[in-house]
């Protein structure tokens, strides 16, 4: 049985399920998502009227059994954050279920007329259009708990009160293991792009669906094999390493100590207060806290069922309750070291804010810094700052500027000193320090993005080579490969974070290109990601093109170029053309 | 003795006077304020940042004994409401005082570190910068009154409380002959330029000034006497004319009756409050109210000394006393028919709080009327509207988000129906019902503008020829030469109402090129006009595009394309293709 394209239209509360057409039959997750969005949204439209589109599409070898860490699940459309394209993944629960439904694809287009919402639930059997007004002004938390009420153990899709008041900065939730919404989609906006089609919910229930067909299973299981040997043997993914024991927080001691942490809204590359925000603190705290019985703080914790690496954690109170799950390397960071706040408690206790409100911790994080810097609260007052989203919640006019984001409230507070790159924010690496993540805020279709192309690999971690952080050379051609191979990744649904092992051992590259070969039938090899991931990332570009994207938007803020960052004290040198060189091949040829 | 620019560099509080560069020796109001910010304005710095300025320029012929209606004033740098090159010009009395001191320009530049705000005085013997403390956080009307006090019956140049916040939507004030803060360099956010140097205020004084010089004063007295004639035959603006009795406001019922009388946001072409707006309205106020003595109401009001077509009005309220001058066709609709409001009283102190607190009426309107589309206030309310300003001037986050203008509003409000050209909100006449200003909204480097090109002229008014406003036939050709025209007069210092005379009688558009020909010694006449003003618009293109601009920015918003437009049921139709035409010559030749 072949995948099948679910097309609900939310102006006439309508199903559909088409065949997948042949231009899209060789794509999934991130690759999926954009070819939908560049084929059928036009890139002028509004994101938030009647003619976007949002696109959720599992990766090819998602929901195939055993394969490691591939949960993720793309969401796709056209940003209102950035007004061009995007592409947001998360893990959960929702990637696996929809694949096991038989679907490429869901496609959210169209707008209620009626202004009523609508939570959708997916079967074997097709799609309920469910009233939800019982779940409209709930946030994360107490939806994904009613849902499973009635729904349990599925996947949910969902947004927050941010979402439902289409704010630029809303996410889109996803439930993970323990029905906890701390798994988001959330970068660009996409919780606003649903919000605007009407839907609060997505609930997904693949009980009796087809599941994944694998074309090839030897070559399926010779890749899985492999690339699982990788993920094991490798110091940041195996048993006992990196970030199993720490979460991607351990980044945050290493990252200051490079000087390219931004602190303060990026006023200075380290923090003094780092070490009480690290992994290594995350770690302590889980484990001092560690209670008789009912103890829900961890380290090591999955968040998609087959995941091996275990990066995810849940950070307790006092009481050995969990307050969220998980607090990232980009959370800690946004809502610490960049708000001069060093407490992990409140960092804590935002973080959960932002996953029950609906809104993305990096964007947030940066917002509240520029706020700060406005004068709106004083640098390192957690306790204003976690007030801030009681806000957004409530829908006051505070919490409908911080909502926005960066761009919005920077604005507001008519402050010049603005970390964004086409309209979306920095995450946790100062692109004056480490030059080659600043080539990829500054190129990638995306907006500024570490995750497009994670050049902090070779420039820090010492993965898949070395460079010199501080230097600009080369890092035009180094950020290029590093978006092309992640776009590819994106596509795969795996977590971006085999990108550490397979990096560094040949086998588990070319293992993660035959389980893409086992599966779809497709002929490709390791030597075939770089070239995929390009024609990718054309569509992007040329999308953003149509919307009227030129060089111009691939740039650092201005204040970047002229403010000197402690403790290197450098700014911004990488030149315009280097900059215009890295999508140059998109007209030119390859 | 040859004119000056004076440059004024705020960071470290410095006066200097230049010789006039030869590049721009031939430029005067809007074509040296854009040359300015052409040459000497990075084109993708940040509006707010360090690197903007301000500069500030009459036109040609302003100062000159005698020419009639020529006090503008022009304002221009680069705007943080559209991010691309801003010129907005303005009455009052500071052109004809900067020209009398023998300025070519004023060139506000730097930002002072202190973050301490600035008054400058400006007289024959230099720049003195005073302590602005005591004017700070204070409104236009009492700036102004307060300076008076010790430096009467000088220009004052200000701005309000939203200029001090740096908000998008913030205008720069000049005082008119009664020292009242009506007259506004409103579009574009340039108050907010001023506020980012850190100045409050500027005072000029001429006195013992050396004046303009005029070079072939025959040649000049010949053009004037032409120019003066056509003003004075001409129906709209000769004494008992359309203009001088009714004010501008007398188009509510004329565009009303043609269908492109914008009405809540943007929903409709008629209003059927429209008759109690309208400049008949407003005279029979004037009239009505008329008390014993003291009586400040009146229609006929010369905004600048010399204008000889008084198109301003000082609407009073019932004790005879002024509330607001002036009342434009413009600000009636914006605050009125757009908000649905059909409340002269309402509108004339809602224009009183634009004009103190310091923003543009047009963007205020426009602003008020999304978020009454995305549920803040119902449509109509004039109470709850009027309140809103309060906001502002607090500097609330509902103030900070209004005060932005109305993508901000948009965005906070999750509204998608955004009457926007460039981050700019469009005036009074709907692109759908009246197509040729559509194309100058689209096109115009300004951001949606009528006065950027205002083919209403021959499309409603019949003056300049006469063209079906429905029909999409050589709109773009049309819009073209009127943006030309226009460009031009905005650099004379002639107000652009001298257009309606001088479109009809030839000896006025021959007389308005001799006094600038007379004025400069320019060999120029009236066949010059249009391809001087392209060369304007050359500059101005090419910033914009430096700043990122690309066709995809000259296109009608969305919504305008798929929602029509009652009464004649009417989407924007003009292709795309079409409006690229309209600048095509800019890298294409001519």
């Amino acid at each position: 049985m072949s995948k099948k394209i679910l097309r609900i239209d939310m102006t006439h509360r309508k199903a559909t399920y088409e065949e997948v057409p042949k231009k899209w039959a060789h794509w999934a997750g991130r690759a999926l998502t954009s070819a939908i969005t560049f084929d059928e949204v036009e890139p002028t439209c509004h994101p938030l009227g009647p003619n976007n589109k949002l696109a959720i599409a599992p990766g090819w070898v998602t929901g195939t059994p055993a394969s490691p860490s591939s949960g993720r699940t793309s969401f796709g459309g056209k940003s209102p954050l950035t007004g061009g394209i995007k592409e947001s993944n998360a893990g959960g629960l929702s990637g696996q279920k929809i694949a096991g439904l038989g679907l490429a694809a869901i496609i959210l287009e169209g707008q209620p007329e009626d202004g009523k919402w609508t939570t959708l639930v997916l079967t074997k059997d097709g799609v309920e259009f469910k009233d939800a007004s019982d779940l409209v002004g709930k946030g994360m938390y107490e939806v994904d708990e009613l849902l499973w009420e009635t729904y349990p153990d599925t996947a949910v899709i969902g947004i927050g009160q941010a979402g439902e008041m289409k704010l630029s900065n809303a996410g889109i939730s996803v439930n993970d293991t323990e029905n906890r919404p701390g798994r988001y989609a959330g970068r660009g906006g996409m919780g606003a792009v649903m919000g605007a089609r009407g839907v609060k919910a997505i609930v997904i229930d693949d009980t009796g669906g087809p599941g994944v067909e694998i074309a090839d299973k030897e070559l399926f299981d010779l890749g899985r094999r492999k690339l699982t040997e990788s993920i094991q043997e490798h110091d940041l993914t195996k048993k006992g390493g990196g970030l199993p024991s720490y979460g991607t927080a351990i980044l945050v001691n290493i990252i200051n100590e490079a000087g390219g942490l931004p602190t303060r809204n990026f006023s200075a590359g380290q923090f003094e207060g780092a070490a009480k925000i690290s992994g290594e603190a995350i770690a302590e705290v889980v484990e001092k806290r560690r209670t008789n019985g009912g103890y829900e703080g961890m380290v090591g914790h999955k968040c998609s069922p087959g995941c091996i690496i275990g990066c995810s954690n849940v950070y307790p109170d006092e009481e050995g309750k969990h307050i969220v799950s998980c607090l990232e390397y980009e959370t800690a960071w946004a809502l610490g070291a960049n708000c001069g706040i060093d407490d992990l408690d409140s960092v804590a206790r935002m973080t959960r804010e932002c996953n029950d409100v609906g809104v993305d911790t990096i964007e947030s994080g940066n917002a509240i810094a520029v706020a700060m810097d406005g004068g709106l609260l004083k640098f390192g007052d957690g306790e204003g700052a976690l007030k801030l989203f009681d806000e957004i919640r409530r829908g006051t006019p505070l919490g409908r500027i911080l909502g926005q984001g960066v761009e919005a409230t920077a604005k507001a507070f008519g402050v010049h000193r603005v970390p964004t790159v086409k309209g979306q924010s920095m995450p946790a690496y100062e692109p004056r320090a480490i030059k080659g993540i600043g080539v990829t805020y500054a190129t990638t279709p995306m907006g500024a993005d570490h995750t497009a192309g994670y050049t902090i690999a070779p420039e820090i971690a010492g993965v898949g080579g070395k460079v010199d952080p501080l230097s600009d050379e080369g890092k035009a051609d180094l950020s290029l490969t590093f978006q092309a191979a992640t776009a590819f990744i994106d596509s795969t649904g795996y977590c971006l974070f085999i990108a550490f092992p397979i990096l560094d051992i040949a086998k588990g590259w070319a293992g993660m290109a035959e389980t893409v070969a086992g599966v779809t039938g497709m002929s490709i090899t390791g030597d075939d990601v770089v070239p995929l991931g390009k024609g990718i990332l054309k569509m992007e570009r040329l999308f953003n093109e149509g919307a009227g994207f030129t060089p111009e938007a691939d740039r650092m803020p201005e204040f970047m170029r002229y403010e000197k960052l402690p403790p290197h004290d450098v700014v911004w040198t990488i030149k315009d053309e280097e900059l215009d060189k890295v999508y140059g091949w998109v007209h030119n040829g390859s």
